[in-house]
């Protein structure tokens, strides 16, 4: 019996694969809704909960959230949640009840970011290992935050921090390599590796075939170079990173 | 066997409950390693996997990380997991690899934040699932960011943004309630709820007995002010924000 947990739990967590080609099949709302009512079992600040879900599955709605994800593949699911750090429902009720309230702050935002993330990555795990669906993250949430929060029509003290796609798998996934444990796990204080230690850390990742296919589409000398100067480069995080300070401000949280 | 799986995930999703108490069982460090091993697999913006985790095993260290945490009942532990948000991995490695890389901003903070959760929610679920541990968070890792930081080394463009008392457990650990399932998930678009609703989202948890019990105790006359004006005040929310944000400032991500 033991045996047989082990196996099941080594399978899934080991094996997970992120999905981005979704069947047609649609996902009955029933589902969605038990998925994230177990999924509100998750550990959460102070028993708070200080976050909201947001489903969009309406398709002119999702085809206008998608425009703002960049219409990225995995927009193409049946559902897509969007994960706010909300501290507005605790203030409305705390307001309510005649309490002091200062929940407009940026440590607080950081708690309701913490908590979404929590509770983004439990309806994965749930979605993935209960029901078989498959997820993506949709990194771009933070990148167009405010139009996001536009549409979904977010009031003031609420933030989308985290984007789910969900849908049944059309396919597989494509197998992802990951660093080896010592680059990611320190004992007691964070290692001050030399040089050598880092690289070494990233050799594996430079020899997969197909990072070195990225290389080479990009015309570039490395896979570090693709990572920071193709993907993820300086002016648009700059870019990104001012309008988002400038959206937190607006929602009272910076 | 799908109806065996079923009720594996539903007891432990629906069940799981937070462990403040631990036996005095050590956690075997290969153990440990399996589970961060195993918790690599989960979903990391771009491949990236922007943060880093720091075990403080050492009685002394344990001490002293303890203190940062206002020594809560949960650090009794025999382990604590720091887990940082680590944008310094990538960046000496794009440097020593000629690359020109900016993750010295805010949205890059708020990526690799979302990849330190992912990765710390991962770490529980497969700590508590597949091992039969216990865990709790400790909320306060934001609040002391800058000593926790200068006790673990951590380098710039690395920040602790969550942190894991991980044990086996003393007893089961208290039941908590949660919000009802309207009050946390909005189709289409966030619910403008009105006072009532606000209100009666709430009420299971104001007649929660443990609720009343702390309600009594501080002397407040409802749940929302034991929430707002003792546990989690404005003045103190206000203080730990500048903190915080002096901090990520030092850091280069803010």
């Amino acid at each position: 019996m033991e045996k047989f947990i082990d196996n099941i739990a080594q399978d899934y967590f080991t094996n997970r694969r992120t999905i981005r080609n979704f069947s047609s099949k649609e996902i009955p709302i029933e589902t969605l809704e038990d998925i994230v009512l177990r999924a509100s079992k998750a550990p959460t600040c102070g028993n708070m909960q200080l976050y909201s879900v947001v489903a969009t599955c309406d398709e002119d709605k999702k085809r206008r959230l998608s425009e703002l994800h960049f219409n990225q593949p995995a927009t193409n699911a049946p559902i897509l949640l969007t994960i706010c750090a909300d501290l507005q429902r605790m203030t409305r009720w705390a307001r309510l009840s005649d309490a002091d309230v200062g929940f407009d702050n940026f440590l607080s935002f950081t708690s309701a970011f913490a908590d979404a993330v929590i509770m983004a990555q439990q309806i994965t795990t749930i979605a993935e290992q209960k029901y078989g669906l498959g997820t993506c993250y949709l990194g771009t949430v933070t990148y167009n935050a405010p139009e996001i929060s536009k549409l979904l029509k977010l009031p003031q003290l609420v933030v989308p921090v985290a984007c789910l796609a969900i849908g049944y798998p059309d396919g597989e996934g494509e197998a992802t390599e990951r660093l080896p444990l010592n680059g990611i796990l320190h004992f007691e204080e964070y290692r001050d590796d030399s040089d050598d230690m880092f690289l070494s850390i990233h050799k594996a990742k430079e020899e997969y075939p197909a990072n070195k296919g990225y290389v080479a589409e990009n015309g570039k000398r490395n896979l570090a170079q693709v990572f920071t100067e193709i993907r993820y480069p300086r002016g648009m995080n700059e870019e990104f990173s001012t309008k988002l300070k400038d959206y937190l401000r607006m929602q009272k949280l910076f």
